[in-house]
């Protein structure tokens, strides 16, 4: 193999592939970057067996080949190495990399490439999904943070994809909230079933994603794997199997009061008092009030924390309030988490009452959706 | 106590005493800052029991008064507040501030202030030193990484300071490496003695200090803490006890080579070597070759650095070499820890031999030397 191509290009490669590579594996080639020359450009590989990453980076090719070497020393090398051309070439059959660029040269020991794991191609696959890249990365941070951290109920780290109506639905939840959002398909695009891909995995997608251009989404024909393909990334990750539990059953069907807010000055008053709720089990107790009769006194939602040991605070904001006062209890970091993403400047917070799920809806924009389940009001 | 005070100032100034806040201490108070009217302005306090910072900041006072309450509630709280007014009051003996903002209203729990340590005012003290923030900030920078950062020799931990012809000495070793810088001194202006302050305590020194400005430095009258003061704060640290070693013999006299080096390209020929370093011991071989006579072939520095399993790396850039070739092997942290802080565009390594420290000087600037001893050849 010997390659030339910009530092600039290899470096951005080996940091997009970097999400793939295993830290802590039993097997050492995991550590590892596979680089091969493949149709004119240099393929970098990662994979953890979880998730697995191609990227394609311009290269002239003088000769075809390929090594795999230690991610991190070949990737603090290009990073410290100038934006200038760098050379890549492995001679003999020891699978060692030598890199020059000006005033370097480097030798970095390889691991015999037949060795890597295998990444899926997208051979004999579904009919892939075309999907918008800026879309797909906006659906993934609405909606993958609500998905479970911990593997006690497996089916609730992933994000239940499915398509009907010739909409895309993301759903996550945990135990006490639930995400959903909707985009729209072009006509005839469908999956062949409901999917459910590791929220990890979306997140890490999102990260690597250009912002620009399309993203196609492909079930490989085992169903067992998924594939984000774009022009010069590619993304596998596993499946996680399991049904996802039955969401649209959880959201309310409408509400008693509903009360529109900035969404900035909402997210500013959960984060003063989410210094007092830290020692009291997260617990935020929010007030719909309606203002007066004849608009003097304007609508206002205020949000309390309590800590015995600390202190207490109450912030309160304006609201355009529809409906009877309502008081209602949330973990104030699942009200922090949701506002911490919104970018519309007004959501609206729908109650029934105090013992049923409460919603956040962006104003005007996004088919989305957000329910967090109340708190009891006994403690 | 009762005043109102701006929020960024309350902010800037929490953020400034919080690195004196001890988070592990058996003494809870530690955990709190020390609120008190002082003069028309509000002082913030805190101390660690090795360092102590006060900081004032404007405040127009209606009460006069003082309590403790914890930094991170009260740091978390205010920095989420918007940047306008802040009122801050104590209305009974129970310590709880109450802090209120537009739309904000919240009460933190205090301790008795009388119960919190005293830090040290300047009275009855030496004769300050009065030193120029920029030039004190930069000689912090320039010698406090040398210092050890274990305990197995105290006195190593620890920044000597001295004054001796109208010069101010800074010098830190660890058993490896010495820095030394010098600046001059106003005339008649003397320490009584030379101390040793805690290295740490000067990298926290001049992350607080404004960039103009003067700083007075004062030793307290039973010499056991020097005092940092300038307008709106002080900081207090403990002297170290113990002589420093006579760092004056470990600084060759002369030189065999010299070679004049760009300190950027220096630096990033080091970055280059050290993934290869890492895992033997940071062994750097560095090579410096004049060129030849007829200056056709300019004079070259090679820095090579080999590990077994990984691979290895020679970087080469240009240099002005004065004297014979040389070889010597140094710790590659040691070369990038000082070409880490260096501001001049060049630097000269100056060497005897193999076995000899060799020196590392900013060319044409401030009066400072970096010695590193060799690492055996024999290797």
């Amino acid at each position: 193999m010997k390659i030339t191509c910009k530092q600039q290009d290899l470096s951005r490669g080996l940091s997009v592939v970097s999400h793939a590579v295993s830290s802590r594996s039993t097997l050492p080639i995991l550590a590892n970057i596979l680089l091969t020359t493949d149709q004119g450009r240099l393929k970098l590989s990662a994979t953890n067996l979880e998730i697995g990453i191609n990227c394609w980076i311009d290269a002239e090719v003088q000769e075809e080949g390929s090594t795999t070497v230690p991610a991190k020393t070949i990737s603090d090398l290009v990073g410290s190495l100038r934006p200038i051309q760098v050379e890549l070439s492995v001679t003999d059959e020891s699978h060692t990399i030598n890199v020059k660029s000006q005033g370097t040269n480097a030798t970095i020991k390889g691991m015999d490439p037949s060795e890597f794991p295998l990444i899926p191609s997208t051979e004999g696959s579904e009919t892939p999904i075309a999907l918008d890249a800026k879309q797909l990365k906006e659906m993934i941070t609405y909606v993958a943070f609500s998905a479970a951290d911990d593997d006690a109920r497996p089916v609730l780290t992933g994000v239940h994809v499915e398509t009907s109506n010739e909409q895309l639905v993301f759903a996550a939840a945990d135990a006490f909230r639930l995400a959903v959002m909707s985009i729209p398909l072009p006509a005839g695009e469908a999956l062949a079933d409901t999917i459910l891909i590791p929220a990890r995995t979306l997140t890490e997608l999102a990260r690597i994603l250009p912002n620009e251009g399309t993203v196609q989404m492909i079930v490989t024909p085992n169903r067992s794997q998924v594939l984000f393909h774009t022009e010069n990334v590619d993304m596998v990750s596993r499946l996680i199997e399991g049904t996802f539990p039955n969401f649209r059953g959880i959201i309310p069907k409408g509400h008693t009061t509903r009360a529109v807010i900035e969404t900035k000055e909402f997210a500013a008053a959960v984060k003063t008092v989410t210094p007092f709720a830290r020692d009291s089990s997260n617990i935020a107790r929010i007030k719909i009030s309606s203002g007066s009769e004849d608009g003097q006194e304007p609508g206002t939602l205020t949000i309390e924390a309590n800590a015995e040991d600390i202190g207490s605070n109450v912030s309160t904001i304006n609201a355009a309030v529809d409906g009877p006062e309502q008081e209602i209890i949330f973990n104030v970091r699942y009200l922090s988490d949701v506002l911490g993403v919104l970018t519309t400047p007004e959501v609206a917070l729908e109650v029934i009452s105090a013992a049923r799920p409460g919603a956040l809806k962006p104003v005007g924009a996004a088919d989305y959706t957000y329910i967090i389940m109340p708190m009891s009001t006994n403690r």
